[in-house]
């Protein structure tokens, strides 16, 4: 009888080549090793071959980096979404674009399961999983670490030994780690404990803003309807683009947070994230937004932006509600297209000047003396009415303490 | 006849100056000259007794900066106010308390008007003029620049000379600015042009960051219930407190903000602010929070905040709406207590570390591992339900498809 | 010299004949006279040959009862804007329609200037001048009740009878009335007292509900991705729709409501409404939505209907928040097909059975019994996961109260 | 040893009786029934006495009709809050009360278990256990219907025989129902197929409307700071008051809703609703509030509504932001005070007047004609700067389409 087959969401690392034997001896699967590059720093080839040295049937390594960038990225950008005010997502909209690969591997080689090696207490199982669902609900989800007798890095060690797995002659890292083209996270260790001041010795993609050079740097971003296409005037495709601003920044130690987040699953964790280049395109955009957009949208976009936050983290990112998000967004972009200067240095980054053809600063209305195209005299019917609910109220208020005042002129 | 009487907001400058003689010669007005000291640095005592050297019948100063902090800086750093996501607010809740404090004299002082300087194109009429009608709907309201013929600071000067009011020595700035305890704002001059960066002599409270020294300050923050109490340990009085902070800031260049900004005239304008110590403030309050209110209250209380904010700004101060979103804040206050540790470097500030006995983080559930306090498997479950709309509308668009499908085993 | 030229929102009523005659005599513009019919009930013929009468150098009538309801009335529907929870926005809709017909007539006739007949106390003075503003800012805007002296009726027909305008032999009307296809609402006479209620002989469009049959009426109102298309199994093109829906629910007493309403002025007016057919279309877009959105999406557009409801109240048609929130709208409305029934009776209006293809009512998880499609024991694992800030909140405050219960076990 | 003891949630019916037996039979518990009378119709005392005679340690029956007015249902009408913008929570906040009172008893019995008789697909299991953790986080939650093998009612009876349980001799209603003082619910049978239209044999509270009275009632509800204090002029304690207007309402067929829902659990349902009290008080309290409230309040309130209606259904009672949020709502209510006359007529209920002390409707300011308050000259202003946004939107397109019209005059 032929042997069913699992999709197995693979990394190359000790986790993830334990599952793949552990589902081959617990359900006799025939296991595909699919390897996503979403732009981490690997060496894809010889995870692809360790794979089918561990056992599985078929190894898939797939640069999906761009997609990443234009379907998932960008459109977070143009939403300005930023979770709990600080958190740039960076692991959260990885998650979906793994998942779909994964979903599309399975349909075309007829396996009946997907897994992956997220643990039971994250965020990251709920993203896999509720992506998978959407995307096709007759495949089988497997989560090993919810599931096996492994609880610890030295069972899985043991575990390997006893299957004959390579296990990495590397230290194990204190930190667990999640690194893409966007950004990478920490969490673990002495971050455990939220009194503990993080250590820089942790930074993988910048230098701290101590070691930052004593000079600034300056970089300009343009964008097209609310889509960056040059820096400092240099046109470059997404990842060249992104590849830029992260070496920019991360020379400058920009875009480093140090936080504690509230996940999905109910209780809260400390992370530190860089996001060199992401820190640089949030910013940016930003600034260009207050120069193009008017205040009732700007207003109402970080409604919009705070609900699509909640959703990537969450991991809802095929649904009905992210897609009509992406509408609006895609609808106040139409505008926001510039220039933005960035100043960089020592750890932070300032948006320092900004341009656009379609700009609303109007410096005829706003300058002070005469002028032709507004007149002062209007503020005072504007005022009368904009406050006529307090005038009004304020009326009822003395009204009810005193008769004698209602013969008064009210304004 | 006796005359009547009209409180002038006094400042000593020029424009107040001109005012005060012009409501003299206009109305035949008695003059009450109030100056409110809301903790700007001025020579107070040289400004009351130019009030009256220049006609007025009666000088107030009033040192409100206490009040100012409690009633008012407090309560929007509680709510997390800030106008589209950058500017603190720093002239806008003063207005209301000036506002307060002319109609508290005008009605003591049996005048039947308040007059003030701010232009026909600002903010600050609607501040000021919306919190009168609040208050006393029955004052007339005189704001001379959206009604006399000068048009210019050359005219005020004109009329001034004719009317031997003294004139500043000192030469006109190039920047319009407004300051308090809170911050110091800087618009007009070469910032009109939003694609100029501003020059770093603009700043009056703080050093550039690259004046700033070389190592990196450390700041501890206490908070009570949301209310800062002490700094590094030692307990201040708000205003001692602020002070405090304000120097620690400045001297790293921290609280520097340069932003278009939507008014609520309808203009976009563009300004430098400078808020040292309320940056440290709000820093580290967003960093208690994060320790202490749950996922769900953080979330809701963004929309709070964003309300809170426009309120502020627009001048909406005494209304239900602020009053009721207050009680909203208050509750959520309850536990926003504990110490943040911040640090300061070249412009940039950082909250590095934050403990709370009212502390929702909880390594016992987030540490990796066996444990007894959380179930993994219960993961499975939760996701199932979590994600159930999704697969409900996969089954729906997958039924809709193919209707061989219908008869798979669905989770 | 050549005459500049006026358009005029006319409709033929006495106060729009006075305001063509005033325009010539005080500013000697020739006046081109501009009747919109958006479905009211008029002698469009007589009105068009008045303005000539009275001195108009052309009179347009143009019927855009169609548009009105395709592109103003259907996105209002899509969006489910109703104003402060009841009011079906009937006016508010229209004018940015006819203040679009007025600028397109005077850019074609070279005029400088529109002409309004709205008061200087409501809304339509603004849905009609921000609609013209963001059209074409550069056309003059005049509204005579604002700036001359008539005051009342009486000054009107006095200025009528001087200048030879016919008065229409018909006594005044009590109340103050506008109606098109979607609506009729009444305002003024002893509605002003909120404690008067209002008499039932007000009513032009509906019979009251105690004059409605006795016997109920079943209507059944299909939808293509949002848009009603059918009735009863008949398709319609819009206006025919509409009208056989008026005259369904008119019939029943459906569509009343009898409201206090705060104006965007700043003051509270009382009105009532009738909305026959647009009450059937609301109730029945509501019921299908119900059965065909997820709970985030419906939970997240209800934000969308509050401030597209404002917006359109306010008179912010011609804006890109208008314009983004469409955008989102139209995404959620993909699946919004179906038919619902109705039942009318006696004044009240039930969707009482509703059906979708894309329905996601799902018969297989909401019954009680055995079923392969859901695990009841999933339940447990969801709600220990989605209290668990809950669980986490009462162990903190357990453990600050009695340290010695920390060893017990959680869940 | 002593056997460890549980509380049960206990109604009197099969599955609670079972479920006594079965806790005995299972983890030979000793079992404390509570019966929770919020108002429900039931013979407590058999009830009480039918646990004893099933097994049970002890019985009890609590009235608790009074506090579940005045500290859920209150909080909740003054709220506004109505989920999906029709269901008025009548299960909902009725289980968080139960689920305190478990606690309360369990803690005082040295409980260590609580067991409920809901299912694991419907939201009372998530409202009671939610619940009971945020208050005890270590009592043991049992969910039998969650656990046990027992699938249906037939199995149900099959195990009371074999235990020898009462079995009651009533045929099993086709309608699974919930109730209490403030409404029944409807669920099931052939309800489950939306395209259905409900038999009106299915109300319990109230007659068909096509069976109400042929002229309508009137009731006038007085209201002080947002309760309802008097019916008719009649001052009632909370009980009363609500047995009163249950009665009105009931005999006009009034309250009662067909609609499917959204469950917390991810799928949709189908229920009908009478609540014939509670639709009377929301009606009146919300037309209380449109007389009371200024626009910016009734606004943001709106979204307060939607937040708290969401908390209430999803069993989220004990948390902190439902206590925020009821400190922002009772800051809004303190002018909700007067009286609302409604007329009930065959199924639907109106506000047909409102009347009080507080009201902001202000006559004077409404009246066309001549005034001395308002000033309709201010109109022009107003408009001029509230639509300056749009003015300068248009300014820049239509700058970017024609340099040439840059030198015309805009306002």
């Amino acid at each position: 009888m032929k042997k069913e087959k699992v999709v197995l969401a693979y990394s190359g690392g000790l986790d993830t080549s334990v599952i793949l034997k552990w589902l081959e001896n617990t359900y006799q699967y025939e296991v595909i090793a699919v390897c996503i590059n979403v732009g981490q720093e690997e060496d894809f080839d010889a995870i692809k071959q360790k794979a089918l040295n561990t056992g599985a049937i078929k190894s898939y390594v797939l640069d999906v980096t761009e997609e990443f960038i234009t379907d998932y990225i960008y459109p977070t950008l143009k939403a300005g979404a930023i979770y709990e005010d600080d958190y740039l997502l960076g692991t959260s909209f990885a998650r979906p674009l793994i998942a779909k690969k994964l979903v599309e591997i399975a349909e075309n080689e007829g396996a009946v399961a997907i897994a992956h090696g997220a643990t039971g207490k994250g965020n990251d199982q709920v993203r896999f999983e509720a992506s998978i669902k959407a995307l096709n609900p007759y495949i089988k989800l497997i989560a090993p670490w919810r599931v096996w007798d492994l609880k610890s890095r030295e069972d899985c060690i043991e575990y390997a030994l006893k299957n004959d797995i390579p296990i990495p002659v590397t230290k194990k890292d204190i930190y667990s780690r999640d690194s893409n083209i966007w950004h990478i996270s920490h969490e673990g260790g002495n971050l455990e404990n939220p009194w503990n001041e993080h250590d820089d010795t942790i930074y993988k993609l910048s230098v701290s803003p101590e070691n930052a050079p004593d000079t600034p740097a300056y970089v300009e971003i343009q964008f097209d309807a609310g889509i960056p296409v040059a820096v400092d005037g240099v046109k470059y495709n997404p990842v060249e683009l992104l590849t830029v601003l992260n070496k920019a920044a991360g020379a400058h130690g920009v875009g480093i947070i140090d936080i504690v987040e509230n996940r999905l699953v109910g209780m809260k964790s400390r992370g530190v994230y860089e996001t060199p280049g992401g820190t640089l395109l949030f910013e940016a955009h930003k600034a260009l937004e207050k120069l193009t957009l008017d205040r009732a949208t700007m207003s109402f976009k970080k409604g919009v932006s705070e609900k699509y936050a909640q959703l990537v983290y969450d991991g809802l990112w095929f649904t009905p509600l992210r897609e009509a998000l992406d509408q609006f967004v895609n609808s106040t972009q139409q505008c926001v297209t510039g220039v933005v200067k960035l100043k960089l240095y020592k750890g932070s980054c300032s948006a320092v000047a900004s341009t656009s053809p379609y700009s609303l600063y109007n410096e005829e209305f706003v300058t002070f003396g005469e002028d032709d195209v507004y007149n002062q005299q209007d503020a005072e019917g504007f005022i009368n009415l904009f406050a006529l609910p307090l005038t009004i109220r304020a009326l009822m208020n003395h009204n009810k303490d005193d008769k004698n005042k209602t013969d008064k002129k009210v304004i």
